[in-house]
């Protein structure tokens, strides 16, 4: 197997051609589809694709709009997949659920059409664990994602299907959501970017619109940039996200390089002991400082003074409750609620031993993390902690059920290292952090100060210039 | 009695006096204390009054600095009291509830402090119900609120006093808060505008900053510039308000006459049936329909396609859960217990019986209520509906038990007209609409769609300037 030259060019200089008419986009398009014809198998990180003569004449139509002179946007003439946790009008989006495996929105999810707009042309779906719950894709619907890097191991997830498109180079783009490091966990077992903006940043059209504060949408992509081109397309208000945040009036990928000064890094490690971590995985994440440093950052241990236990205890709270409330027809039904996971189910009973003052308790724990935890950015522009507490685990397995011999109460409760970020709603990039000696690949999370969306991105952007190991390809691709 | 002429200067061109130097700080000061003297007696609006001669060397200081060059802000020499809900750096701050009637604040509440930095002198409070609780502004700690038109009658509330201080000329401009329409009832209840700015325009540092969706604070005046020129001070992003809505580059009050254009106006009346109201509520703001004529309105009628009751139980909802979660811990001292209103024992009762899936389905009907009205704007500029349903009342009367023969459920159900504009989080001003053949005056609440802040304060300044009763003082002031 080979990567055609051009799926190995990323998302901005690949647009650029298009439009300059280097190349059409009905050849990015011919060349993505024969690659993913040949390594989806492998892997099986793209579903729902659409026919091949229906997207090159997509592709077609978007060279006509070239060759005329049309104004065009950022993603025009690229395919893209979309997670299959958000709707595609026309196109089936299962959510990896068995209720949801016929269904064909009428419309676009908000991101999906400020995408669309921007020219993408949609090509099909990227999986998902059923309803995005737990980091591992896999479902009845499609089954398992497995890792670009030993697809004997799992892709992680939510975003899964959208971490191995990008770096098996089977889409130059990727989106993705994250309540519970969705977007974050699978980049870093995937060796790509992955940015949960901040809370607000992409406006999203749910039914809880006021409350429903714990998922995010966002980008990943192979380079900053990449994934900077792409929130600026899906960011900025709109009235069907009351809480959504103005734009901000620029575009993020134009003004990367204006991110200079002084780096100054707190790391968080294992929150004063409170995390377990497979062996490796802090050693991997302490050694990539040395990245930072080259980039003129200065890294100092951070210490949030507030108990990681009761932060972890309300995300749960507040999770199940909004899981519980979304599925409650569904359990209420024998019939669909044998459909469901055991881990929805899990959430779903949770939920059921709540009271309002459980949630409302819950809230205030929020509030308190928040104000806890931005205090450290008095000290420091960044915040840095591992993306994951495991390397890629052995596909077959759901969720680790220990780590470093500590067992995990929960299906999620290996993720934990992610709930920080998710619970002050602040904006976090997974960074590439490099690989274990088995070749498996960690990443980094470097949090940013509220809305500090463009800083972190800077930042990332420094990161990159600096590290080696962006670039590695999966072996079985069989690029030298 | 009579009114001192700098007290009859409203708050913008005072301000502009004192900055030219063609009135001192002391003497308006001076003034103003007098006034208060001679007439708070007789409605009991202003609290914790603080002494003359420091209340004199701080006008004092403010002259100087003017006197200097200074740079001064748009509150600078003005004497301001704010409502003894917020929280005033030593200065007592009872919240209306025995628990409270010693606390003095080491800190400003954010607005608080935004508007010191504008130059205010704060010279006490502006007195509220307990907790703010019920538009009714009495409490064990001062007593009652009286009416500024008819002594024998309510003020209104929460934001009571400062709208009766406002109407009485003890104020130049005030300053509120609103969940259940507290800064638009105690306005219709005097002659005076109230804002509720878009949920999350005025930033609070509270406990619940992410799901503490309910309340905001906002401006209160006697001129639509005043209230659009606090609210240029209250307004803006805060870090310690995560929800808080970035600051719009610009001064309300400095783009008033920018609103031209039609101003397509939908009256909501009684929902359909749905609200009972006193006779005569109706009637007088249908009467001031033609203020918006003459200002260039056309009015027609307006149906939310949601069911009222539904909106209204979400509210009750998500009231109790608020109110009860903080105060649980006084409910359940006995002795602090004693000390809280029946009304927040009903809320806080009321709170126990709620499910976190009873709290995720009254979001989801917010959520669901915002869709359906704000849907309305499709078709209008601007919504209407009767700040108030009844009159006046006379002091005494906690709460309304009936009105128009219709039994009221709950202390707060006769002001359940304020509901669908917190629900929506959407700004809204409470217009003066006139008075009744008795005197008591009424008003009459503009809606704007999603953070149309500016909008709806330009569409209040083209009826401002159409209407003929806004000027109308309280005979009793004495002033012809």
């Amino acid at each position: 197997m080979t990567v055609p030259a051009l799926c190995r060019i990323d998302a901005v200089p690949l647009a650029a051609m298009i439009r300059r008419r280097e190349v059409s986009s009905r050849e990015v398009m011919a060349a993505y589809l024969d690659h993913i014809e040949a390594a989806n198998p492998r892997v099986n990180a793209i579903v729902s694709l659409r026919p091949r003569a229906e997207l090159l004449a997509e592709a077609e139509e978007a060279d006509r709009a070239v060759a005329r002179g049309d104004a065009v946007g950022p993603l025009h003439g690229l395919p893209q997949a979309i997670k299959d946790l958000a709707a595609t009008k026309g196109l089936r989006t299962t959510l990896g659920s068995p209720l949801f495996a016929d269904q064909v929105p009428e419309a676009d999810a908000v991101f999906v059409a400020r995408m669309r707009a921007a020219g993408a042309v949609i090509i099909g779906k990227t999986n998902v664990p059923e309803f995005g719950y737990g980091s591992n894709s896999y479902n009845p619907v499609f089954g398992l994602t497995r890792n670009a890097y030993d697809p004997s191991r799992v892709a992680g997830g939510s975003s899964g299907g959208a971490a191995v498109a990008l770096a098996t180079r089977m889409l130059p783009v990727g989106d993705g959501g994250d309540m519970g490091g969705s977007l974050r966990n699978p980049a870093a077992f995937n060796n790509v970017f992955g940015f949960r903006p901040s809370q607000g940043r992409v406006p999203a059209d749910t039914p809880d619109p006021f409350y429903g504060q714990m998922a995010v949408e966002g980008p990943m992509g192979r380079t900053v940039r990449d994934v900077a081109m792409l929130l600026s397309v899906q960011a900025g208000y709109d009235p069907r996200a009351p809480l959504s945040l103005e734009d901000p009036g620029f575009r993020f990928e134009e003004r990367l390089e204006e991110g200079r000064g002084p780096l100054r890094l707190g790391w968080l490690g294992d929150l004063g002991g409170h995390l377990p971590f497979e062996p490796g995985v802090l050693e991997l994440c302490t050694a990539a400082f040395d990245v930072f440093r080259q980039a003129g950052g200065s890294v100092e241990e951070a210490r949030v003074a507030f108990d990681p236990e009761r932060l972890w205890q309300a995300f749960v709270v507040l999770r199940q409750q909004s899981i519980g409330g979304r599925h409650d027809a569904a359990w209420r039904d024998p019939a669909q609620r044998r459909q469901l996971k055991p881990e929805a189910i899990w959430e779903i009973e949770g939920s059921h031993g709540l009271s309002g003052l459980d949630v409302y308790k819950a809230g205030l724990d929020r509030g308190a993390w928040y104000k806890a935890f931005t205090a450290l950015f008095e000290r420091f522009d960044f915040l840095l902690i591992p993306s994951a507490q495991v390397f890629p685990f052995e596909a077959g397995i759901d969720w680790p059920a220990r780590i470093n011999g500590r067992p995990m109460d929960s299906y999620h409760r290996w993720m934990e290292v992610v709930a920080g970020a998710t619970m002050a709603g602040l904006p976090a990039i997974s960074l590439p952090a490099g690989f274990d000696p088995r070749g498996l690949p960690m990443g980094l999370q470097l949090i940013g100060p509220p809305r500090g969306d463009l800083r972190v991105l800077q930042a990332a952007a420094r990161y990159e210039a600096a590290c080696p190991w962006i670039t590695r390809l999966p072996d079985w691709l069989g690029v030298p």
